[in-house]
């Protein structure tokens, strides 16, 4: 079953926005087995579109439109798949109901344009709009099929999810498709090269589950993925390469969702009772915003200090002057001042974790050591500090959200160890 | 001049990415003058390809792809170009060079499918690749143009701006053209809607230069845009539009280029030698996050404090305890504490200016407070300080993001009143 999808906009033309509608639907059409051939972007123009609906005819079995429902004039999609397919358009009853009332219940005087968003082409079964007033259509004729949806994703999503993928699941596809199931896999303290080469035979070898690895800034996800029949079919196949994954990575699979670390971290600490505290220099405050995100982070994280210059590191912090000052000092870029850093802030909170975090963000050089180097700490109370240094590539912004996911993942390795004991 | 863009790439298909490649070429070609009629996506396909060349030529003057020019047997733009064009392919000896010098220089062995990225079509002007191997082809045939564009954006961008746009301007637009000149004006401390108000009859009413605004959490931009012959021109032009918008937004106009309203900040305090500290409760380390995002900030940030408990701000920023417990308590999110964490953290930290954030950020509520009440103060040195309630709407995440811009827009408007003092 071959698709083509059909985005309607002269604003996409011009480069004001761009076009999630055909990734989005991509995406739902590739869950349903569908094949997506071609994605067309056509603007606000008659002819021009009656050409796009022509040229589709010819190339795919399923064609999905999204935009050009709208009360203005420039809203053509409808008039010209019902030119072209040689149909009448009238109004739907039920959705002009809708758009009454919602002017109605407003106070507004309803304009007449706003008619043309109840418009329906004959014999069409029309798409219900829960999230705005554009009535929907979907059809059948000379065996290919045409999805009409709206331009908003608001209006599109609930839309395909609820009303057209049904539809074309029953029409198109007669009711019997095996679905795209998938299970995202997260991990952390470990590159996406790294990674894919503890797995390049799997993700080269294997076809069913596929598995695919994506990165973003200090995270890796692996997408594993399966067509079956049902959930309960799926799981069987998407869990047994989750195992085998986590046999290869054990330290690094921090979760079965796509949740971020910090998310994890929370909730744990949460459970357990435990709270951190944290010292930050060249990460400026971003471990503490990454942990604040969380809702409930107020019960592990009671506070922490960013010491972004030697005076307050000193002052705050408690790190000896020559640690940071004199000749052969160690600087604020070391393992020395991580660790009292990691475990001052400890102290001063606390808490039962201190997290510290002293390197060169970049651009450039700082005491003579290059941007990348980092060094991060993690305190224990009753335990002995645990000192790591990185060395990071990228630039300023890159080398900083590195570093945070960096000792977030030490928390999260000490949680785990800590549980092992 | 009409064009097409053809964006080649399965992974397009598959909902995998996003066409950013035609939002990015479409805005520029609309910039040059050349209206973009259709966007189409098509597969690494040889047949499929083909086709879309053929329908593109019937309805395009020039015809832009992007993606498929990479090494594997997948990339097959030049292949399917080259046949419906009745041409062959050879090797550019000057991008073969580059490439066997970058494997040389990695001392790793060229594997033999890297000749591809080398392949020109016989006849076209080879378009150079300064952050990747594969080189672009720029050609004319029976007045048609045919731009070949890498798909990645960080190669697509480079070679069009500096490769494929100059060529386009000669050959197919003659060089002499009316481009299209912008100015963006950022304003803080004025949500999108209040500001389209104030200026609604320039959105409307202007057409030459066209006024729009974009907003992003915390900040709104005004693209100013006029067509001209050249810059001098345009920029009598524009920066008329930008006193006129002046003059109706004098306290929040901040910038006229696309920058961030902590890096006037900070250049304009490290100018002035000034330095700030800050305590921050509900938005956990992001005003500080933004501040350091900025090179240079060292000079102007001290450090500051996150004192995400009560025991913290009381402990480290001396909030009497009758201000935090007890009944008729104003509690932690109150202007009493935010007036005391400002004014502590400027000492605290030797600066000159404090600043506060406490709030409630959400989901729910604290202290029988509302999600979105926020308190924020900023302290300066020999000057009384001043406090602000906020009260936003949002999620848990835009409510941060809008306190932390809330607080810098404050701070920028303190640097503007004492300039004038």
């Amino acid at each position: 079953m071959k698709a083509e999808i059909i985005a309607v906009g002269t604003e996409l033309l011009l480069g004001q926005i761009v076009n999630t509608n055909a990734q989005y639907l991509s995406q739902e059409l590739a869950a349903i087995g569908v094949d997506v051939y071609f994605q067309t972007v056509v603007g606000d123009n008659m002819a021009r579109l009656e050409s796009a609906v022509t040229a589709a005819q010819s190339r795919a079995d399923i064609i999905l439109f999204s935009g050009g429902l709208g009360p203005t004039q420039d809203d053509l999609t409808k008039d010209a798949i019902a030119s072209v397919l040689g149909r009448e358009l009238h109004i739907d009853r039920l959705s002009m109901d809708k758009i009454e009332g919602f002017f109605r219940d407003r106070g507004v005087e309803m304009t007449e344009n706003n008619r043309r968003q109840a418009l329906t082409i004959a014999g069409a079964t029309p798409l219900k709009n829960e999230t705005g007033l554009a009535v929907g259509n979907a059809l059948v004729q000379e065996g290919k099929y045409y999805v009409i949806l709206p331009g908003p994703p608001k209006e599109l999503k609930p839309m395909f999810e609820q009303e057209a993928k049904p539809w074309i699941l029953q029409h198109a596809l007669g009711g019997s498709v095996k679905a795209i199931y998938s299970k995202m896999l997260k991990f952390a303290g470990i590159g996406e090269s790294a990674l894919e080469t503890k797995l390049i035979d799997l993700i080269e070898g294997q076809s069913d589950p596929t598995i695919a690895p994506y990165a973003k800034e200090g995270e890796v996800t692996i997408r594993v993925s399966t067509k079956a029949a049902s959930e309960a079919e799926a799981l069987v196949k998407l869990n047994a390469a989750e195992v085998q994954i986590q046999q290869r990575l054990p330290e690094h699979l921090y979760a079965s969702e796509d949740v971020p670390l910090e998310k994890v971290i929370v909730e744990w600490m949460g459970r357990l009772g435990l709270t951190v505290g944290a010292a930050e220099s060249c990460t400026g405050g971003l471990v503490m915003e990454m942990l604040t995100s969380i809702p409930g982070s107020a019960t592990i994280f009671k506070g922490g200090i960013v010491c972004y210059s030697n005076e307050i590191k000193k002052k705050l912090l408690n790190v000896p002057h020559d640690y940071l000052e004199g000749e052969n000092c160690p600087g604020a870029v070391s393992p020395e001042v991580a660790q009292v850093l990691a475990e001052q802030v400890r102290m001063i909170m606390d808490s039962d974790f201190g997290l510290s975090v002293t390197g060169v963000a970049g651009p450039g050089y700082s005491e003579f050591k290059p941007a990348g180097l980092v060094y991060i700490a993690i305190a224990e109370r009753g335990k002995e500090t645990e000192i790591h240094e990185l060395r990071l590539n990228g630039n300023r912004e890159t080398i900083r959200i590195r570093s945070a996911k960096a000792i977030l993942y030490r928390l999260w390795r000490r949680l785990v160890e800590n549980e092992k004991e």
